[in-house]
Formats: structure tokens, C-alpha cells, sequence
């Protein structure tokens, strides 16, 4: 695999003689195998003869030996069980030949919350050196190939979709988890139809949702769900979102129900011109710092000063949120085929959020938008 | 509130000055603050006067104030920012005298994949001790509370209805996915509907579904959804869940589509049977493991030992998985009050998976039934 010969080119140039990772997204993106992760660990291995091993549980065995990309799967019975999985981690490090070699780590051990506990991984074994390769198969994950853009662009479309029931549903007198039940199931069951039997979602298909944010708590941007009643004025903050086969775009839009205040309306515009000034500084070989910065000017420009807590936008991909960002500390230099979210956030205490995201990839000469919905707010006016 | 109270009694009597935390759930259940983990960090502070801190992004400072049982919330810019996140941290642990003191931390720091990165915790302020935390607030979250175990019963009720529901549209010719988001809608809405405006799910409110366990697929465990129709003969298994106030239950059934095989008939009742046993072996003042050992002796009495790759239960509550385990490794004294999952499996290549799994409770004499959906083969044939 293509993806691989990248990582292990990077050890041997980096003298490592081999490595042990243990993030989902990175095992996924290297070898194709997806799983959930819970109380039981899963390694991806390099060994220092360069073969590719995984080390899952029994339970993962026979669908880690049909889908990953290894030379070779092991798997040790349970966790934690009457010999603790990392005991057998030992084992295979041993067979392998690691003891005494130069090994990277993306972290010290499995990392999962599931109940899991257990040693760190450098307690495991003698090595001669221990390298971090934190972020190295992150920073593979930066720019998208063809495929995944594709991948991106038909998720884009299926949230498109549910969040175009969404304001279909939204309403005076509409629950917010009515409409966000409503609209994720009927989008849910189109996509399923229109792709048909060979279509695998890793995580949610076609899905849409406020996350609390209705009418006043609209203002707080990381919220919940609120069982509440949608009233006329209200303020709407959406997120729809689709997993397609691993990955995933992100679509966020402001609305009204029925009415704007001329209050609204004001941030609403300054929110929208903030998010343009965004889209009007993307373009390769510069920082991304210089995107946020940009954005953070606008704000200081116009007094927003204090509405504004958050940075203006960050990769996507595999998860929902990957590095790089547009934020004033990130100083990644921005390449062609990076995919990004862009929302700028305005949030003001008492009246409202007000925000807008768009998944966009950067080009040769700039940008282009992933996602496709409308923007302008007479078009987001629920009605 | 008593819970931190409980906390910072076991950290006086381990000679610790303080504590720092990072992992969501124990977070959640220490302060009531839940949030979604990103690239930004949070952390939960007793400092060496026993002044409890929240370090919050500056996004989710609001949200800090009005929910979390601290003393003092205390927010940083963004990530990664001009200056990083954890640099902010170091200024706090600073200004609340961590320096040079013994100090109780969970993970060495922040731990999400969501793009962050940063340094380990301990290179951030010179301590005159460092003592691990891990799994502290885990056993404290073992034996659950009244009105814990209420939660758990409520979220039981509503898993109870998206199940009836995934049972009554699964049929020949309907697609996995369509099953799952017609019952799921109409669960949610009818939860929504009956628990009122106070309804705050903190994950996903009622919802039911397969992940790609139909037909011969039912064989792989943690299989993820298949977009596939349902043929006559089918084996489901089946779960649901409900999220009630950041409380999760656990149900899932085997059922078949239509008819069952004399074969398929033959592992249900043996799956049953090995449920039975640990229903029977479950009582307080014995190791979780001996609740593990009695089935595992069932399952090689029988011949079953290819098909089970897994372990028996898995406690739950605020986490879909949580420690102790019914394993063979896991000694654990039992208490009432424990919840826990009880799940067998058998799983035959190219027949089907036949697993149940109900939420239980220890109680002073055995246990008890918090989830009440039919078991037998009769009450989950699909018609």
C-alpha cells in the first residue's frame, strides 16, 4: 500500500527500525481496518524486518484478517483476562525482534477511556531508543487524495440533503428534536436508498441537528440538546453532517424562524462578511495562521471582539476535527487538497449564535467550496 | 457536593496535595459538567487548599459557570492559539502553589485525537511527586447511587420501546438501515415528547439498530452497519440504547426473520442458557471473575469455546463500557449497587451471532433485572 511505503520511508529516514501506533483514525488510514474503539486494545506494528502486523482482540480477529491491509494479524483472547492483552504485546515485540531496537510511538501505551487500564508501552519492552511519532501519520492525513475529495464531496451532498429537511421541519411550535428525528431519518433513508447495498457507514449516515442551540441558547456554540419549543425569532444554529465510508464534511447555517430583528440581521451580515473574508484569504503556500488572522482583524475592526471565542475553522476528514487550523498559533503551510471548515462564530449573550460552516479544499490558485447550501439569509428563513 | 468531597478524603489520605484530571467522565461526575471532547483542553483542579478549578476553552467558559460545581472556572484563549493551552495551565498551577508540591494526576496529559497536541503534563511544573490517579474516580463510579440506578432504569424504558419498535419493522425486504432510523425516529419523538422541555440528552436520546449484524454478517461482533436487506431465516442481533441525562443502558436481542433453523434454534437456547448461568452466578461479596469463570465452564462443557470470543458483561453508566468486567481476569469484588451488562455471545461463521445482553443491578442478595424485554424464542421471531 501506497500509504504505508510513505510512513515506513519516514522511518527509515528518521533511523527508526520500527514503530507501534495506536490511534483509530491513523490505523484506519494506514491499513484500512475500522473499528470501534473500547475496553480492548488494537496496535498497528512496523517490525524491524518491515513487515506489517496487527495486534487486535479474538473478537476483531476474522474482521481485522477480511479488511486490513497487514502481512500478518495476531490477536490475544480478551481484556483484561487472565494474561493482560499488552502481556501478549510483549510477546509478538519479542517474536518480532523489537528488543533493543529503535522504535516510534504515537503514544505510550492504548489510550482508550472503556474501562481499559494497563502499563505503558515502554515498560514492555528494553528498546534503545524510543521516538515520537506523534503526529506523523496526522500529518499524512493533511492533504486529501482525488478519492477522498470524492469521498468528502458525497458526504457534502447527503448533508446537503438532511439539512434541507431540517428548515423543512423547522416551525413554530416544532420541537428540536422533532425536526433534527425527522429530518436525519428521512435523509437517512433516501442516502441508504440511493446508494444501495454496497454503502457502509463508519459513523452516522445523513444526519442533522441544533445541539441546544435554539432561539437564545443559540449563544452558546458548544451546547446540547435542549427538548425545547421553537418560537417565532428564534435564532437556529444547525450542524448536518454524513458519514461515507470513513469520512466525513461539515455543514453549519444560521436561520430564523419566521422573522429576523434588525438586531439579528446586523450580526447575522457581520457573521457572513467574516466567514467571506475567510474564504477571500484561502489560498496555498501560506499559513494557515493567516487565514484566522485575517478573520481576527475583521472582528477587531468591527467590535466583536468579545463575541467571538473561537478560532475560524479546522481540517476534516476522518474525524470531525484534524489538524491543521485556522487559528492564529497555527502556522502550517497550506497546500492543495487540504480540506477545511471555515466558520468564523459570533455569539451574543441574550439574543443569539450566529454562525455559518462550509467545507472547502483548497485549490491551485485558492479555494473551492465542498458544500453548496445558501448562505444569504433571506434563503434561511424558516417559514 | 459530596462526590469531590469523597475525591479529595482518598487524596489526603494518599498524601497528595492536589489533584489535576483530564478523562470527560470523571470530570463529568465530579463537577456535572459535561462537554464534547476536541482539540481543546479541559481540566479539573483540586488545588493544595482544596479549591476545586475548571480550565475550560474560553468557547465553553459560559457553560462552565452556569453548570460546574467548582469554586472557580478559569478559561484560556483557543487551541492552539498564540500561546498553547497548556501554558495557561502552567500559570494556574502556578498561582495555586502546585509548585513543588505531590500532586495526583489520571493521564499525563490531554488526551483527545481531535487534532490536539502538546506536552506531557509533568514537564510542565517541577513536583515534588507525581502519583497516578488512574481508574480513582472509575471505582468511584462503580457502585452506583439510587438515583444513578434510576436513570439507568429510565434509560432502560425508552431503550425498552426503540427495541419494540426495531423489532416490529424488521421484515423481509427492508433494509438494516431503514429499520434502525424508523424506530429510532419514532422512539425519539415519542421520548421527547413524554419526558417534556427538561430532556437533556447528553448523547443520543432513544435509538436502536443492528451495526451490520444481519444474517450470516451477525457472526462478527463489533460489525458496523450494512446497508442490506433482510431475507427470510435471518439472524438479528440487536441493540438499543437511550442516553437519559448522560445515564446509558444496555439491551440487545437475537431475533429471527419470519423462521428459525433447527441449527439456529440449537445455539439461541444455548446462548440463553449461558446468560442464565450468569444471571444465577451474579451476587455481592464474590470477584466479578467468578461470574465469568461459570460461564466459561458452561461454554467448554458444551463444546462452544470456538464460538465465544469475549468476555461476559461489562459494567455501565455514564460510559457505554465501563470497568469491572465479567472476566476471567478481573477480581473486583462485586457490591450492590453495581450495574453491569450480561452478554454471552456465540458467533458461528457463516450461521449467524446469538447474543443477548441485559442491564442488571447487584443487589444485597443477587441481582436484578433493569432492562425487561422478552427473552425467549417465541417472543423474537419477526413477523
Amino acid at each position: 500500500m501506497q500509504r504505508q511505503a510513505v510512513f515506513q520511508t519516514r522511518l527509515q529516514q528518521s533511523k527508526l527500525d520500527g514503530a507501534v501506533l495506536f490511534r483509530v483514525a491513523d490505523i484506519f488510514y494506514l491499513t484500512g481496518f475500522h473499528f470501534l474503539p473500547t475496553e480492548r486494545p488494537i496496535a498497528f506494528l512496523v517490525d524491524p524486518g518491515q513487515q506489517t502486523h496487527l495486534f487486535v482482540p479474538e473478537l476483531e480477529r476474522e474482521h481485522a484478517e477480511s479488511t486490513a491491509y497487514v502481512d500478518h494479524v495476531h490477536s490475544y483472547p480478551e481484556y483484561p483476562s487472565l494474561r493482560h492483552p499488552m502481556e501478549y504485546l510483549k510477546d509478538l515485540l519479542q517474536e518480532t525482534h523489537f528488543e533493543g531496537k529503535r522504535l516510534g510511538l504515537d503514544t505510550d501505551g492504548y489510550g482508550s477511556s472503556m474501562g481499559y487500564c494497563g502499563p505503558a508501552f515502554s515498560s514492555l519492552i528494553h528498546l534503545q531508543e524510543k521516538g515520537s511519532l506523534e503526529g506523523w501519520v496526522e500529518e499524512m492525513r493533511f492533504v486529501k487524495s482525488v478519492a477522498e475529495i470524492e469521498l468528502i464531496r458525497e458526504s457534502c451532498r447527503w448533508a446537503n440533503l438532511a439539512h434541507q429537511l431540517l428548515q423543512d421541519y423547522s416551525a413554530v411550535g416544532m420541537r428540536e428534536i422533532e425536526v433534527s428525528a425527522r429530518a436525519t431519518m428521512e435523509a437517512t433513508l433516501i442516502m441508504a436508498d440511493a446508494l444501495g447495498p454496497s454503502y457502509k457507514p463508519h459513523g452516522t449516515p445523513a444526519n442533522a441537528f441544533f445541539r441546544g442551540q435554539v432561539g437564545p441558547m443559540s449563544a452558546y456554540p458548544h451546547s446540547f440538546t435542549q427538548n425545547i419549543v421553537m418560537k417565532k425569532g428564534n435564532n437556529l444554529v444547525t450542524a448536518a453532517l454524513a458519514d461515507v465510508w470513513g469520512y466525513k464534511s461539515e455543514l453549519e447555517r444560521t436561520m430564523f424562524v419566521e422573522e429576523v430583528s434588525p438586531e439579528q440581521e446586523h450580526f447575522f451580515h457581520l457573521m457572513k462578511q467574516a466567514q467571506e473574508v475567510a474564504f477571500g484569504a484561502i489560498k496555498p503556500h501560506i499559513p494557515a495562521s493567516k487565514v484566522d488572522d485575517e478573520v481576527q482583524r475583521f472582528i477587531q475592526e468591527n467590535n466583536l471582539r468579545e463575541y467571538c471565542p473561537h478560532h475560524s475553522g479546522h481540517a476534516i476528514g476522518l474525524l470531525g476535527h484534524e489538524a491543521p487550523f485556522f487559528d492564529l498559533g497555527d502556522h502550517t503551510i497550506l497546500k492543495p487538497g487540504m480540506v477545511f471548515s471555515v466558520e468564523p462564530g459570533i455569539f451574543v449573550k441574550g439574543l443569539g449564535g450566529f454562525r455559518h460552516s462550509d467545507t472547502v479544499v483548497v485549490t491551485e490558485t485558492g479555494m473551492e467550496f465542498l458544500t453548496f447550501y445558501p448562505r444569504d439569509l433571506e434563503s434561511l428563513i424558516c417559514s
